[in-house]
């Protein structure tokens, strides 16, 4: 909200009387009109139009008054000043102006054909923010919540299908809106209305990347509220959220793309290195965001000093939580790397290993504060993006290239989705139906990360037209499929018929505790990746006893001779909570893993959560193959749990 | 943190770099560490140094790390250019440097003295806060924090002392700090440390105003865990957080005090003007923010509908009330009163009315997320304020000045309570002890409030040596009074005795469950204001019913005729849950008001709060004379109310 809480005038000497109060009323108003609409249509159990949708069309009226309603012309903004002494813009710049020195802080560079763009209304001008406020404030919590409520054992059963749609889907889909963006370009300036050197490939191609971000919140939360099939939605989530990392990864490595020589020629160093800069960072951040998820972990779960544990200070510990998973963020974008991921991760990570080690009051505080934080920053953002339609003044708005990019959307989720899940289901044991198909295609809604990535530089007349796009597919796509989608899942008859289910109940518990209709309704026989069955074991071994005080103690997984070093990491209560292990419903009895915990593989565990458990009765034999890259065997060894949870709860 | 996510430099092209982040990083790791400090102390019940010395100490050092160990001059943004076509500074300024043009946005009038400090090192710079920051950010949360804490019944039972110490005693410790120090000017002047013209006595009345808000955040919290006498305890804290709010005020219409002529001499007509400015914004400023939480308790209220309660939602709860009780801060802002002062009696009034309808759930999110917010802001101010010694750039530094200052908070903290106590004791029927009284005087620290008064203006000299001398001031209150609590207590023996509490119990139930020492034993027998006793009654009979769900119905309390509307106002809950009124532990049963409430005057009332129906047993006679007005007799009616509490639980 940086820019809203300016001074506005020099004229008013008043120092305080806060100018940006009403800019921030606005929208204040928004937000609680939103809430008593999403109030009013749960009351009516009215799904038509999400809280997103409701949030973005206040914003359009919004905008709509203040675009035509105030009008107060700013007569100084507009004059360019010349500066000869100057060499280049310094941070400050200090100006004498009839005897009296006024301080100005450099904000941005200005294309010459923008400079009329900042003339006149300056409500407008008041109600727009800076771009990096999305990135840097709203967007970071948006990301984190998703990471942080992700820790599902259908997300990582269904690992390899995610992470295939999330990095190859993305891909597909950014070359073939590329492609098919440059084809509409090509044809714009046949028909004249562009300048061959106005639009590059690489343009289509970031253009391709930032659209390929989908977000769809709006389905998501109608697929909760009606208890949809569970492993749809985990699979529409679980891509959803990495699909927006590998998005702005793609999207930055395209923009630091650059061939030396032609830039519409091919260029394979310059290409060799995008692709290096898309792992390097990513690879980065990840390392970044889940290092400091795990020095989270090891501080909340310090239990080898003869200190209290910080568990007993649920406020300080909620705090450290927060602050640490931030500075992910920080640091991550003080490094160079992607801020947004690193914080991706590191929900992910605070989710598997932090979570367990918190006090029952710290669990409910950070999960209530970042579902708050969510809530808010993308309200805001929803709002921000109707009042942008008529706040933002350098809209470029060409038919044909929206038009074009409204094809380009469908095709590329299309052969994203269709090609993909036909791969999958080669190798998948429990195949993803048709209908399912379907619904992953028409939940492609673009969203948060694709308006803050499109908002991010709207300097230069084709990253105006591709803003001003993008914001239309945005509202095209929330209202129309978002809307859409009640009718669109009675009509592929993948709705699951909900009897007497509380409408607040968790959805783990109600998702578990229903079978799916379209699957094989044995749900716990799905397909887990070998990759993933590696790491597994090597979690579940090592991992876990080090950060949490679940799983077998390391004395029983590492070699005798680490014994010493076993005892000293081992949580005392690992010994006795050998029961308790947190989010682990099932134990892998692969061949090369059994050997060294044979001890605690054979213990029965049972799941924390009782939906878990009630479903966890007797073995069953799964057999995977991922990627078509498995023939390896699976064992889960469920336990009869339910007795020996209750004596210990 | 508006100055900290600017781009640093127009040479950096690489719009994905965030180069604030190193600023909030560094400020992130200072949080942390003071955490991870605030822990070991607690382990160790090390209680001379808070959290917020702690962080202070911690920022000081990072200031001095930065200060000394960084050094990048940044040539170009120390000097002044000159424009003779402009009249005026316009809020955007854009300039044409090399054929490029660069926005600048406007920052702050500098006076020319100033000019200096703006060369030089750019960490210094970029590690200074706008000043706003503090004001429309980072106090709001804490304010109302406190105001929403305040809900203790012992408050209101000193309503009248709190009042005289906050008004009257703000009121007696500017004046005092002003003359000592308009004294000190002139002997200042006299040996030539000082020109005549520069210092006012407005000036020294503005210094004497910022002063007077004491902030004994440190010593509270020892309070809090030593589980000192709840009287003394309310005593301070609802004179701090009511006097914050007044020396804001008074700072205002200080500032804003011109007189016509001379400004040495006094003005009636000016002095009366700012007299009525500051009872108009005091009143204005109370008055919307009230009137949100009204609305925040009307809407959670709602039952007249068919819609299911807002309570339902949690989320949807708590963000509204956020949102509007944030509303009322930037309504009062933009209507040119102080958001600061509306923020705390909304936060008083959501605490007294919307806080009895929320759902628990709610209940326990919107303390956590306050206190949580509190928390955090709290700490970095404490951190800036020690990084601000070192990294702001036009620190005047005169002994002099800083040791007047010192002499005169001294002798105005004496001249406030010792005399006002003496005045109450007149009046009340349980007497503030000498103990007590010099307590007070000792806690008479200064903190986050009078930093933010002080930073809001540091343009001239004048200004400059009274913020390095408030933040000095603010340094040594903390330090060694904040330090020197422990010690004080047990030498003025007012430390009581605790036996096997849980120190992390809430301060209600231990206050309650244990006497005070040094008072009269039954610590129920306080004084409450005829004025209390008359708005008690009032809101009692009509507000509550009204705005809660708790209360006797208003159709037993309003006149018959009233009857058809009384019907449609009262929840329905009401007639069920008269048993369950809230806070309300004694019901007056003064003549006048006994009449129309009847019925449910005579019905026992348990408190919800298990501590105060321990001590609630048989019934008490108050004889009462709050600032020797009174001569009325306020018969409190306890009820032995446990087996029925229990019943309802």
């Amino acid at each position: 909200m940086e820019k809203l809480k300016k001074y506005v005038s020099v004229e008013d000497e008043d120092h305080f009387y806060h100018q940006g109060a009403v800019e921030l009323l606005i929208f204040n108003f928004l937000l609680i009109l939103t809430i008593l609409t999403i109030w009013l249509f749960k009351n009516h159990r009215f799904r038509f139009l999400h809280e997103t949708g409701g949030a973005m069309l206040y914003g359009l009226v919004m905008g709509l008054i203040i675009r035509y309603v105030t009008k107060s012309p700013d007569v100084e903004s507009g004059t360019v000043y010349e500066c000869e002494k100057l060499k280049s813009g310094p941070t400050t710049l200090l100006i004498n102006i009839t005897n009296q020195v006024y301080e100005y802080q450099y904000k941005r560079e200005i294309s010459q054909h923008n400079v009329n763009g900042h003339q006149g209304n300056t409500m407008l001008q008041k109600m727009t923010f800076d771009p990096s406020i999305f990135f840097n404030i709203l967007l970071p919590p948006i990301i984190f919540h998703a990471g942080y409520s992700l820790k599902k054992r259908h997300f990582f059963r269904n690992l390899g299908s995610i992470l295939t749609y999330a990095f190859l889907g993305t891909a597909i889909s950014c070359i073939v809106i590329g492609l098919i963006m440059y084809g509409f370009v090509k044809a714009m300036v046949h028909i004249g209305q562009l300048k061959q050197w106005e639009f590059h490939f690489t343009d289509c191609l970031f253009f391709g990347s930032l659209m390929s971000a989908t977000d769809p919140v709006t389905v998501l939360a109608i697929f909760h509220e009606l208890n949809v099939d569970t492993d749809l939605y985990t699979l529409l989530f679980g891509e959803s959220v990495l699909n927006d990392a590998v998005a702005i990864v793609l999207t930055h490595s395209i923009s630091i793309y650059s061939p030396k020589e032609n830039p519409n020629a091919f260029d394979a160093a310059a290409f060799f290195q995008s692709v290096g800069n898309f792992l390097g960072i990513f690879a980065g951040s990840f390392a970044m965001g889940s290092s400091y998820a795990v020095v989270t972990a090891l501080i909340s779960f310090m239990h080898l000093t003869k200190f209290t544990k910080l568990c007993e200070f649920p406020m300080l510990e909620t705090g450290l939580f927060f602050l640490l998973s931030w500075s992910a963020f920080l640091s991550a974008e003080a490094a160079g790397l992607t801020g947004i991921v690193a914080v991706l991760f590191c929900g992910v990570t605070q989710a598997h290993y932090t979570y367990n080690n918190l006090s029952a009051d710290s669990k409910m505080r950070t999960k209530q504060l970042f579902e708050f934080m969510n809530f808010l920053a993308e309200n805001v953002i929803f709002c921000y993006m109707g009042l942008a339609l008529f706040t933002f003044q350098n809209h470029i708005f060409n038919p044909l290239f929206i038009f074009g990019a409204l094809v380009a959307v469908f095709v590329a989720r299309a052969s994203n989705i269709y090609p993909l899940s036909f791969l999958l289901n080669l190798g998948r044991k429990q195949k993803i139906p048709r209908t399912f198909q379907h619904m992953m295609m028409f939940s492609g809604l673009r969203g948060a990360v694709a308006f803050a990535l499109a908002i991010r530089d709207t300097d230069s007349q084709p990253k105006q037209m591709m803003f001003t796009t993008a914001l239309l597919m945005v509202f095209f796509t929330v209202w129309v499929f978002g809307g859409g989608t009640t009718p669109m899942l009675t009509w592929l008859q993948i709705r699951s018929v909900v009897v007497g289910v509380d409408p607040d109940e968790d959805l783990k518990t109600r998702a578990a505790s229903q079978s799916a209709p379209n699957m094989d309704k044995n749900t716990t026989k799905a397909e887990s990746a070998w990759l993933f069955r590696i790491w597994y074991g090597f979690d579940h071994k090592y991992l876990k006893p080090l950060l949490t005080h679940t799983g077998p103690p390391l004395t029983s997984t590492l070699p005798e001779w680490c014994n010493p070093v076993a005892r000293l990491l081992t949580s005392p209560r690992a010994y006795g909570d050998q029961l308790k292990d947190g989010d682990t419903v099932y134990i892998i009895n692969n061949d090369e893993l059994t050997e060294n915990y044979e001890s605690s593989a054979h213990i029965a565990v049972p799941a924390q959560d009782s939906t878990a458990s009630t479903q966890a009765t007797g073995k069953e034999d799964i057999q995977e193959g991922d990627l078509g890259l498995g023939g390896y065997k699976l064992q889960l060894q469920h336990s009869a749990g339910q007795p020996q949870k209750n004596s210990l709860a």
